[in-house]
């Protein structure tokens, strides 16, 4: 019985994040929400610590450091001490930690010797940080996402293995087909001469980022040089990718399959356990009593009310008994994650404070103008001249005075719905669009008022808040979204599917994590970025002289650069689109060694197989 | 026990091919292969027709097309007459053809009056031309596909325009963040000033195509801004993309059920059709008599062997009672749909012709050694020396005498295999590797030899033919392939999707014929390429003024043009791949109108709706 409160923990009031308001969920432990806010709180710390690495002396980070790996270790030693010792010790996930725990402090302490006998160490551990936040129970959806992808592992490697000798190969012909062409670049540079180079290019025509441009120069010197990299785009990008997803998605289908069963099972024996603890035997069957089981559910959702308490009991106990058999016991996990909506029917609150006025002809004239369907579609017709006002020159005084009209159209609005419907239903919980309307109209209004104040008072614009207010401005005419039928339900959809996505977010961004902190130790400094009005000539090639005439500095890449983790999640954002990544690559490769575009290489093959998940 | 020959009919030699030897197709329609041959045909005989437009007068041309035109009109003529007139005039196809054909008569008829009168038309009834391809009765795979995707487009238009206001909002977002701003790109034009240039940037941006350097100029400025693009990415490539294919793979799930029911349900009633045309009462049952049946058969599918179809016959009358009853008749379509390998025992030529010196000790010998797993062994380390020779130099006289070794080590390999083991078995029709082995070792003998004699004739080497000797020489490395297991199931199952990518490639050669064609109308003429070696300043802007200092003349695009059919599909290629797809199209914007950039974006989409599919 002990166990029970964790199956059952999931039903909860939020409906707005289902597609009907009745999802009877199968699989409990799927369908429970990644506690993403804690996730991304750790991951902020982390971000903090490494910042602090930056600006504040050693000492103190390592301070924090060390109270950190205090409290995991203190939220290890709390676990130990609730879980029995045979179980505690067989959860890979608790072994994972400790031995983190360990190597941070070995880490820690020869970084701390290393520095006060002023050797610039590495620290090394840090791309391990991320296990700490895996690991604890509360990332679960992430964990496993982590455990499916290690799970198809074995089998994409075969097909990768493959891909990478059809690579090898087709690079070989390329290099005996162009290598004494003596054939030139756009950069002038020689054209498929060195064979390691072939293969970089090779790979990088896959990700199709260099894809015309590798091709020109044979292109132009014979037409027929065309068909051998339409060949290699075809077999190596588009058969490769879908025999990868083909693989990917029959063995995530066994895996997920096996997981479900594995689930649905032990769901099922325990609360077969709590049927035998709690069971009395009544006449030829064993049965659970009515006040048992309800006292049962009260400790296990103590969330739900009476009614709906009462509303389970009656499904569970169909002919009244006052008792609840085996088989309906086994159903209560699954009923409790049945979403039940209740929904109070208030009255208007001025209809309880001034009836009078409220159900007076003028009113009631206004209420159902309000209902009415032509309203929405004056308002609809309203935000269309809007976006037409806002697409105009913001200098002309008079469309700056539209945007005032426009501003208070839109709170009259708010205010008649206000006036029609109960507020507390129009502010529930699942009407995103109420909520998002009246936030957005809100924030509008407070930035408009601020922005006004500020120019009275200083004469020029704040910048800032003038950006604010042109995005505010440009998200209220979202909402013309909502008044057409067949928009809503894709955007419903879109909000389905944001959970998923929100893992995957969690996922993408340990990696980057990782990947960032490794390309900081290897690229921090390298590539410096100079402001638009400086005059310094390093300014031309990032501060690096390696970096003279590459593209990389001519495309104006030099933020494009590790020397802090914002600027390298945005590098590795831009490698994960793919585009342009070669350049990049090249660009840092030339700033330390030929052998930097592994880590290039490396960071694209397990973003890819991360999307194909 | 019935079904016992069938089933052990299945195991022979080389069980490489197919997962299980048995494939029970049931769904007849849909697993037949598309006669692509004839299609490749005729779509061969429309660019005939096409290149003969350009060099042959006009007169020639036109009779070739009528002549097509009567071959097309006589096939419908047949049609008409081979099938009831209430079905035929119910056929969309029939009245599509029939349509085309006037349709091009008398865009053929204008042409011609049009050019006599010297004024030069344009034939736009070329683009219908597929039409005939698609709506004859041999393309029906093709046929297929395009039906499943009209009927997706009607859910994917409303997330199609969702998204497109998506790209609206957002352009209208930058236009007002960025538009006063003064920003320049890198090429030193105003970034981010005229509303329509923003969209079609943002446009381009969600293919990915100008990823970085569409933010660049915006992230130089401020560090924030970079915010903006990642998020107008995420949601606009990623979150939309994912949405689009789960709309795409609902609907094709759902139309594909149909079909297959659909088509399920017309085979049954036309085998009881066929039943109750052929039935004869005997006892309390309707039944076939045997020779009837057997008859049927024989008409019905000529190519089976006796045996084979006395196998069918056991399994349909299982007691052995003479006749067929309605159940095991109906079920004969099936029946005839699943594969059965006779397996012929032959023994070796050369053991009937010599029987004492093949089977004497030490040509035993020779074929136990053959059989041995060293031997493949031996084998694929003869081709990894081979491959690191290939790589070396092929000045050196060493290396090219090496050649000459291995071509003759591969030669004795194969001439070993075939002594050992039967020959008719070891070119059996399933036996992929083997005829692809042989071929690669006797195209490169020949080749070789080729490349050998003209060298010694004419001292200079043949370019093409030493191409090819090259192209094969790597081809053989393949080989490696076949003797790893896990290696060997992923290329089979890379040749049993084929005929699906087939299907798709013949879809995809439709949309680019019409692209081209249309490309060709409107932009022949307008980008010359000028081979290497010219001087002319006109090489440097491809011979249009209006690309001066363009990204596509610096980026030496000028072969990627619409001037003749071949460039056409290359460039259509091009675009497919998407990569730079965005300077393309700016630059024959630039000769003609910024319009022309629609052409490009039509395209796009309709090629993402196609491989989405």
């Amino acid at each position: 019985m002990s166990m029970m409160p964790s199956t059952t923990g999931t039903s909860h009031l939020r409906p707005r994040q289902r597609q009907s308001g009745f999802t009877i969920s199968t699989t409990t432990g799927l369908c429970k929400q990644p506690p993403t806010s804690l996730f991304l709180w750790t991951l902020l710390l982390h971000c903090l610590r490494n910042l602090l690495c930056i600006y504040f002396p050693f000492l103190a980070t390592s301070l924090v450091e060390v109270l950190c790996l205090l409290v995991f270790f203190g939220r290890l030693v709390h676990f130990a001490q609730v879980t029995p010792r045979s179980v505690f010790w067989k959860d890979t996930k608790n072994i994972c930690i400790m031995i983190s725990i360990l190597v941070t402090l070995i880490d820690l302490i020869v970084y701390g010797a290393l520095r006060i006998s002023a050797i610039r160490g590495i620290r090394w551990s840090r791309p391990l940080r991320p296990i700490f936040l895996i690991n604890f129970a509360e990332s679960r959806q992430i964990r496993r996402a982590f455990r499916s992808i290690r799970n198809t592992l074995p089998e994409i490697t075969y097909v990768f293995l493959l891909f990478m000798f059809s690579v090898l190969m087709f690079s070989l012909m390329a290099l005996k087909l162009f290598g004494d062409r003596n054939l030139k670049t756009v950069e002038g540079s020689p054209y498929f001469t060195n064979y390691l180079e072939i293969v970089f290019n090779m790979y990088v025509l896959v990700t199709t980022a260099n894809s015309p441009d590798v091709m020109m120069p044979a292109y132009d010197f014979s037409w027929w040089y065309c068909l051998f990299f339409i060949v290699y785009v075809i077999i190596n990008t588009y058969i490769f990718m879908s025999v990868f997803l083909a693989v990917v998605y029959n063995n995530y289908r066994k895996h997920l399959k096996n997981e479900i069963r594995k689930l649905a099972y032990m769901k099922r024996r325990k609360m077969i356990e709590a049927f035998n603890l709690l069971k009395v035997k009544e006449g030829a069957e064993f049965v659970v009593k009515e006040d048992q089981w309800k006292h049962l559910v009260k400790l296990v959702a103590p969330d739900i009310s009476t009614s709906h308490r009462e509303l389970l009991l009656r499904i569970s106990d169909e002919e009244q008994k006052g008792c609840v058999d085996k088989k309906s016991f086994v159903r209560l996990a699954d009923l409790l994650n049945i979403q039940v909506i209740t929904i109070k029917l208030h009255s208007h609150p001025l209809d309880i404070w001034f009836p009078h006025v409220y159900n007076s002809t003028p009113s009631l004239c206004i209420r159902s103008m309000v209902r009415h369907k032509g309203f929405v579609w004056m308002y609809d017709v309203i935000i269309l001249i809007n976006a037409v006002f806002i697409a105009l020159d913001e200098k002309n005084p008079y469309i700056s005075y539209a945007e005032w009209v426009f501003l208070c159209l839109y709170i009259v609005e708010i205010l008649l719905k206000l006036y029609t419907y109960e507020p507390r239903n129009f502010f529930a919980r699942n009407q995103f669009w109420n909520w998002f309307d009246t936030s957005i109209i809100i924030a509008a209004l407070i930035a408009t008022v601020l922005n006004t104040a500020l120019r009275s008072v200083t004469i020029y614009n704040s910048q800032q808040v003038l950006d604010i207010v042109f995005i505010l401005r440009v998200l209220r005419l979202i909402r013309i979204i909502d008044s057409i039928q067949r928009f809503r339900v894709i955007m419903n959809t879109l909000i389905n599917i944001m959970p998923t996505m929100l893992t995957f977010g969690g996922l993408v961004l340990v990696v980057y994590y990782i990947f960032s902190i490794v390309g900081m130790e290897i690229f921090q400094g390298k590539v410096k970025f100079f402001a638009g009005n400086t005059t310094t000539p390093h300014a031309l090639y990032c501060g690096n002289p390696a970096l003279k005439d590459s593209t990389f500095a001519r495309a104006k890449y030099c933020k494009n650069n590790f020397n802090n983790i914002a600027s390298s999640f945005i590098v590795l954002m831009e490698l994960t689109v793919v585009n342009q990544w070669h350049v990049i690559a090249s660009g840092f490769a030339l700033v330390t060694h030929q052998a930097a575009k592994l880590y290039f290489i490396t960071f694209h093959i397990v973003i890819v197989i991360m999307i194909i998940k």
